[in-house]
């Protein structure tokens, strides 16, 4: 007997059967009593298409406003699906996309924020027992033009939806079961974790374990609305993430999870004046030719000078070198070197705050196996060291057993 | 320097060639001086494609409401692309879904009718210099729901848009250059009308010259918005649709086309009673049965007998006489016998009204041509008969030279 947001993406609604199996799903919760708010996205590749339609009619920069009006399409199939499936299977069901709810925004078309949600008409639609269906990702800005919330846009809309409800979980499925301790490709021995705060997945999400969208978990945090990740093809009860507040810490282990990040590559600026604004005449350039940067890391410089270094998506490596040693002048640096070879490992843990010696068991046990560390960078819940990429999987085994996370066998 | 709607159906926008195709016409208008609204249909394919999953997710009766939200998506996707298009070509473009507009209809979901237009965005819009893009087909009830005015219901969007904006013209581009005096298929001779009334394009379109939508057409002529029916695909001025007044009555012509409709039945109850309440005893049941009764027609009856006799999709005929044979005793009928390999033939024209002697200028040129009638039957502007269907391409060649129909040649 709860009221719950549940969230399927794409992959989970891309056909007419898995639509059905997803109804299945619901009118099964129905059943068991809870009230039912569901958030879909549009069926998998159906963005896409759309995107690629925009591009053959603006090859160059598309119109976002127009953009918004055409993706906007993909999840109000989806909603007049899930609905029809619903009624089929003899359940009241009623669909609404972001202008109906309606879901306002600000108007930054295909990257929009949402502003409110209009709960009234979904509250009488869940007293009178439907299961209400809702277009994830889009709204509707004050003029009544639709706006889009950006790819991933629908976890958002779920949160969002769940908060403004008041909803006891937001239930986000998707194609994996729940947060693991790591990869589970890389170890093996990785364990589903049946809790982790908010912090610890926003850690865990940004190093590279795509389940949940940051902003999404960010949202979830600011409201404190409990989110659920679980699988739409498999029974279980997925991981759930929420505050940190005293009950869950009791129960905290040291380590959560280990996250890493293959694709980065790592840039040095060496030898330039250790003077006030050096980073952002470094950085500022080439967050200007809109490329993100990772870990960034300067350390005490000796003799007027420092060295400068950062690390960035590998795709962009030769870009970043080209561009800095065209600037090396005008920068007075010594040497612009890198290595696109190198990964990014981390622990992360809200257990760290409280426990000294995390990050010297981390180091030890990586240098037990022949780890050579070239960066490291610390945080509140997390620790991250860049290493060669050929020892990546080496190191991830190493943490995992280090710090206890995998399944308890009946031998240990 | 005319303010136009100009519509364009599933094949005008049918790929995204086509499209930029229609961007460039629009352009075009736009330079000349014209101010444009623009209405589109989905791309073709595209409503059956999504009436095809509502099948898969309803097998059996399709909920109207959510069918409604699904099809709307198919002119949404057009009037985004087509606003890129136009962009793309350096002309400002607004795109508008029908809750957009916004076209107010009543709740008959896939069959609702348009109560008002707010005219006030759309004219602010124009006032700007903008070409506005309307999604054809689509409205929104009062309570925010999504309708459809069903299949070629783009046709009477652009209409009551022409008729709410007080436009000059409503152009409804299709893959025909205008209406002719008859199908140029049999009757190579047949030639483009410049202009015909409205009443004569019903009584065209009821007959079969499938170029425009019966409803868009009473619209027009309700409303008297000028209608216009043009190629998408090769230039000309088309056919021009208008009120039946003096100044085109004066130079009418006696007889505008020849239409023929070549799916009929005709199905005969014969030796029921001459008795009030006859025809209703035999066509009421039919009705229920959804089966739509074209020609009807009872002659005087004869020692309190008569004989009753209809027309019918000739995919309805065996139906239709099983089910009046299972009924012959309850109707007290002598015989149910019919034919199914009859055609209708008729001719259409205004200037029947004032000038006698039409008819049997008809009957002469078929019985010339040995050419039997089973059936007669006459309206104000029309005159049908049913005839053998090997004889429709005879009869409509005959009709055609008999009232000068073909187009002027050098040596006449």
């Amino acid at each position: 007997m709860a009221f719950l947001v549940k969230k399927f993406g794409g992959t989970s609604v891309g056909t007419v059967e898995r639509i059905k199996h997803v109804a299945k799903l619901l009118v099964a919760a129905k059943q068991s009593g809870d009230d039912v708010v569901v958030v879909v996205s549009a069926m998998s590749g159906e963005t896409n298409r759309l995107v690629a339609l925009a591009r053959e009619m603006m090859p160059a920069v598309v119109d976002v406003r127009e953009l918004d009006v055409l993706l906007s399409t993909g999840e109000q199939v989806t909603i007049a699906l899930l609905a029809m499936a619903l009624k089929e299977l003899g359940v009241e069901a009623r669909s609404y996309t972001g202008s109906q709810v309606r879901i306002l925004t600000d108007s930054s078309h295909s990257k929009a924020r949402i502003i409110n949600i209009d709960k009234a008409p979904i509250m009488n639609d869940i007293e009178q027992g439907h299961i209400v269906v809702v277009a994830g990702f889009q709204g509707v800005d004050e003029r009544g033009n639709i706006t889009t919330l950006g790819r991933g846009g629908s976890d958002t809309s779920a949160v969002a939806l769940a908060a403004a409800l008041g909803c006891d979980e937001c239930q986000i499925y998707t194609d994996v079961d729940g947060v693991y301790t790591t990869d589970p490709r890389v170890e093996s021995r990785a364990r589903r974790l049946e809790k982790i705060t908010f912090e610890e997945m926003l850690e865990m999400a940004s190093l590279g374990s795509k389940v949940l969208q940051i902003r999404a978990v960010e949202f979830a945090g600011k409201y404190n609305v409990p989110l659920r990740v679980l699988s739409s093809f498999e029974p279980g009860d997925g991981t759930l993430i929420t505050l940190d507040d005293e009950e869950n810490q009791m129960e905290q282990a040291l380590v959560s999870g280990i996250a890493f990040n293959r694709d980065e590559a790592q840039i040095t600026v060496a030898g330039v004046a250790d003077k006030p604004g050096i980073a952002y005449s470094i950085l500022g350039p080439i967050a200007d030719l809109n490329i993100e940067v990772d870990v960034i890391l300067q350390n005490i410089g000796e003799n007027g000078l420092t060295d400068f270094t950062f690390t960035v998506h590998r795709d962009e490596y030769g870009r970043v070198i080209e561009f800095l040693k065209s600037r090396q002048d005008e920068l007075g640096a010594e040497l612009i070197h890198g290595n696109d070879r190198i990964v990014k490992l981390s622990i992360v843990g809200v257990g760290m705050r409280s426990h000294a010696g995390i990050a010297s068991r981390m180091f030890k046990a990586l240098a037990d196996n022949g780890i050579n560390l070239r960066m490291i960078t610390t945080s509140e819940i997390k620790i991250s060291v860049v290493i060669d990429e050929n020892f990546l999987e080496l190191g991830v085994r190493s943490l995992h057993e280090e710090f206890e996370l995998a399944e308890p066998t009946q031998t240990s």
